[in-house]
């Protein structure tokens, strides 16, 4: 568990710049915490990595996985006498996961993070974000920024954290676009009442009208969502959540993803125009507050996206595929500034977000190797063009 | 506020027996907490009375207005030369609202509670029942019980606590029956997931699947409904809860109520039978648990109910009516034993278990006159009769 800006996160920062010092990168934590390997050679470079922060339940390979072949394929590119003269710079991000304000380090490296945010944000600890990295040694240290003289474009290996994969009886997946996503707040607004007393025609059901809306709403999505649209209610809730009393307040989270962003689009008008025909019919109140709309739908590289495939063809011919993310990555916002691409591999049973998690050495293994080469291939079709 | 054996609550019930022997009943506080007040006429008594314990939340007039009738029963019967040879007891029933068990005064007194329940009780402060029984006192005094020799029968008066008298614009209502209620809490349980990478058809989404079993079965309990049934979700639980995770449990509190006891017992059956289709239909698995079968659907006394009619109708001709009442009453404990019945009186807005609770003063003086021409002439019938 390495939560962002915990101890155990703080010190596996510091373990990794010696690693990356080791490897011969010009290593340095950044002001927020991002730890940044440089390399030493001359030329423009492919940057590599993922995060190293977690989810408090969060397994051993979520994130940490891409950091660690970041840094192994620096080593074997460095190894190789004929790619020794090719520049791979090695990143590992800081808060991922949202502890304090999700993609902090990739947001802050592409000049996508405002001032403001940083001074509201409180983590899951109940820490100002700017007390943590003051604890955390971090606050006066020079922020690390993306150059475009430099980088190439970004890549990253992640887990597949789903059962695609596994479920394809495939090893690599590369990955064509990142989800978009929203989240939503609906809060009905009705009146209590005794449970007894009060016939059906006079009530006001707060808890009623959410499992009307929520049932018509989940089957409208249903008939305009594509292949890989998916919605989550997270979270129902009550008010006041007594059994012999209508509830005057029920609330839903409401969130759905699609790696196609006009559709984002067209569910979020779906919901906005489900709830006014609700308050035009209805007696119950209902309120729709979008919660985050940060994550755009992103399509991958596509030259990227080929030179994995290559990769991937030639180390397990037709055990890999092209598929979407249907999680968010650092990938979506270096996406914004450079050209950028993932690489996925198996998720046991698709267990991600929990102690479970994991893979197997074998496809743990393939997944640096492809990357290795697919990093080594696009530094050499750079080379050629210069 | 008055919660069972409050500090507040047994104040009141020492108040009361002042006040009932001052209006010459011989007076006490039982086992229970019981306060009952015995005539010293010879001959048999009506028992008159209500509840003086009272909701966390609740108001001044549910329970004790009945309690306070009762000891005005006795004072006026006591003062007209024509009816003061009559006997009228007076009772005070103990947690009729259910801060340790439930109607724990009416069940004693009626010789309807198990040792085992006293035993296992825990009150909502977190008190064993024996020792919140010990710390009021109460716990070596002698318990009340009902006696056929002495009771002709039990009447009960009570705010309506819904709004169906004021919307009439009724005065009083004669009850006619009371409802049987059951509660149930519906578990479903699934697999948890990331709600980003998990395609629809791969999940088992506990949320989704209550939200559907909910809706299907609040509408064929709608198609089977009688005009008095009424059926509440009071409480809706997710776990985990969170925007982005596909909760592996959800879980609802479901109760209905029908003055008809055959119609509750066809709306077990449906609930039981929706829950067998979607185990052998579906993929998450739903279990339902009987809370509370306790309160039976009990028809009033005919020939209380005549009497309380015709005296409603001497003092507000055409401004009464006959109606169930869909709340749980100590009344209901007292037919098992008695011929028993109830009158209301009208709630302002049908408000009830809030500190807002209130009815008009004239309601409530009419209330008192209306019940107390009844208990007279019932005990006059009683008096022809002998």
């Amino acid at each position: 568990m390495r939560t962002t800006y915990s101890k155990t996160d703080i010190a596996s920062r510091h373990w990794l710049v010696e690693k990356m010092t080791q490897a011969n990168l010009d290593a340095c934590i950044d002001g927020v915490g991002n730890v940044y390997g440089r390399s030493q050679q001359p030329g423009r470079c492919v940057l590599v990595g993922s995060h190293s922060d977690t989810q408090p339940s969060g397994g051993w390979l979520d994130g940490a996985l891409g950091v660690i072949y970041g840094l192994e394929v620096a080593r074997a590119i460095a190894e190789c006498k004929q790619t020794r003269h090719l520049a791979v710079d090695v990143i590992s991000w800081a808060d991922e996961e949202g502890s304090y304000l999700g993609m902090i380090g990739s947001r802050s490296f592409c000049n996508l993070l405002d001032d403001k945010e940083i001074k509201a944000a409180i983590g899951i600890d109940g820490r100002s974000l700017t007390d943590a990295l003051r604890d955390c040694g971090l606050i006066n240290l020079p922020l690390a920024q993306y150059d475009l003289q430099r980088h190439i474009g970004y890549l990253e290996a992640h887990i597949e954290q789903g059962p695609f994969l596994e479920k394809q009886n495939k090893k690599i997946g590369v990955v064509t676009s990142i989800v978009g996503m929203r989240d939503f707040e609906i809060v009905f607004t009705g009146q209590q009442n005794h449970a007894g007393t009060t016939p059906m025609l006079l009530r006001k059901d707060a808890g009623m009208a959410l499992i009307e809306f929520a049932h018509d709403l989940v089957h409208a999505v249903g008939d305009i969502a594509g292949e890989k649209t998916v919605w989550t209610i997270g979270k129902v809730e009550l008010e006041p959540g007594a059994p012999s009393i209508i509830p005057v307040k029920a609330k839903m989270l409401w969130q759905f993803r699609d790696p196609d962003q006009s559709r984002i689009e067209d569910l979020q008008k779906l919901t906005e125009e489900k709830v006014k025909v609700f308050n035009e019919t209805q007696e119950v109140r209902a309120s729709l507050t979008l919660l985050d709309d940060s994550a755009q739908a992103t399509n991958m590289d596509n030259y990227f996206q080929s030179k994995l495939a290559e990769s991937a063809q030639s180390h397990c011919p037709e055990q890999w595929i092209h598929m979407p993310s249907g999680a968010v990555h650092d990938a979506q916002t270096l996406s914004k500034r450079m050209p950028s691409a993932m690489l996925f591999i198996p998720s046991i049973g698709g267990i991600s977000h929990s102690f479970e998690e994991d893979s197997h050495e074998q496809d743990i293994i393939l997944g640096c190797q492809v990357l290795t080469d697919a990093v080594a291939n696009i530094l050499l079709d750079n080379a050629k063009s210069q």
